[in-house]
């Protein structure tokens, strides 16, 4: 049995209903697809954060090692390739505080795997928290088109302790904060930051 | 008349001074050339602040725009170009609060002139103070050896007003805050920083 976010059960669509079934459908893989580019949604989200003067959140560039220029060119690189980034994607300020975040998704329902988190991004949001900053994890759960705010604390104990390298979905039900979705900003997640870090 | 920064007079060296006289400039020289790299000096200064867990403050990697790679080759930029960079170089947290600054050094001796600031990154150091971060240039007189914190609000106005694309040295003198050289750290620029903007 299907269940619609509205509650409604699956039910067989007429044929002359078909085609606006059809578009609602459209609609929600075109969410679903959108979602899917969690990178994206966050920058597009940090313009629009900006614009408003709410925040103030940058994405570090991609580092790359250049192993060749040509000047001949106007300094076009020829020979290059991508580095590690040991630091996290994202930070900024927000009421003068310090943020800074790493953005993950995942496809499986039930965990986080860890594997793609390094330990130098652990190392770093250590630091970011020693520092009194604010560090955290933004996680997509892809299938469930769920995204939390997780404090990095939480990932640093699960990447440091045990020997399951994943952190449970109820973790995130539990201890994270469920980041609203919509156009425009497409992920309100200074709201999560708020509640999180400055609501009492 | 030349004075050396010990405030001796410079004097005519005799033949059999001369050698001696000849290696101080080389140390002379030496350490101009390091303090030419101001780049480098705080890049290692960072890492020296961040073992000693005083600061965490990270350099923006330079953007890059991609534009052909090669696969075949392992991921291998094989076309790009460089991007401006639309922030400033550096970022991070220190007892908390949210930092953000350009380095930039300059062979005048009269004044700092602002042909390099990019209109992007006087926009972006507006936003960081709008949202209570700590905005402020480091400036290097490379003649002089002098090492400037200068807080981001006078270059936002020299930026801004009058019709001189520059800012006077003694407004360097007056406003800004010297900071100390050595061998480690190479600059106490967080000295600096403590000393404008966390003591009353």
């Amino acid at each position: 049995m299907i269940k619609y976010p509205n509650g409604q059960k699956f039910e067989p669509i007429k044929a002359k209903e078909r085609k606006s079934k059809k578009s609602k459908e459209d609609i929600s893989i075109s969410a679903s697809n959108r979602g899917m580019n969690l990178e994206e949604d966050i920058n597009i989200s940090n313009e629009w954060y900006k614009e408003r003067q709410i925040a103030l959140i940058t994405k570090r560039p991609t580092p790359i090692n250049i192993v060749k220029v040509d000047y001949s060119k106007g300094a076009r690189i020829v020979d290059a390739y991508f580095e590690k980034q040991s630091t996290t994607d994202y930070n900024g300020v927000y009421k003068g505080r310090y943020l800074d975040f790493e953005a993950k998704n995942t496809k499986s329902k039930t965990c986080f795997p860890l594997s793609n988190i390094e330990k130098h991004q652990i190392e770093h949001l250590k630091n970011v928290i020693l520092h009194g900053g604010i560090a955290f994890f933004i996680i997509q759960f892809q299938l469930k088109n769920e995204i939390y705010l997780l404090d990095a604390s939480f990932v640093i104990h699960f990447y440091e302790n045990g020997d399951r390298k994943s952190i449970p979905y109820e973790v995130f039900k539990k201890e994270g904060i469920l980041i609203k979705q919509g156009y425009n900003p497409r992920l309100y997640y200074i709201d999560a930051v708020e509640a999180k870090y400055f609501k009492k």
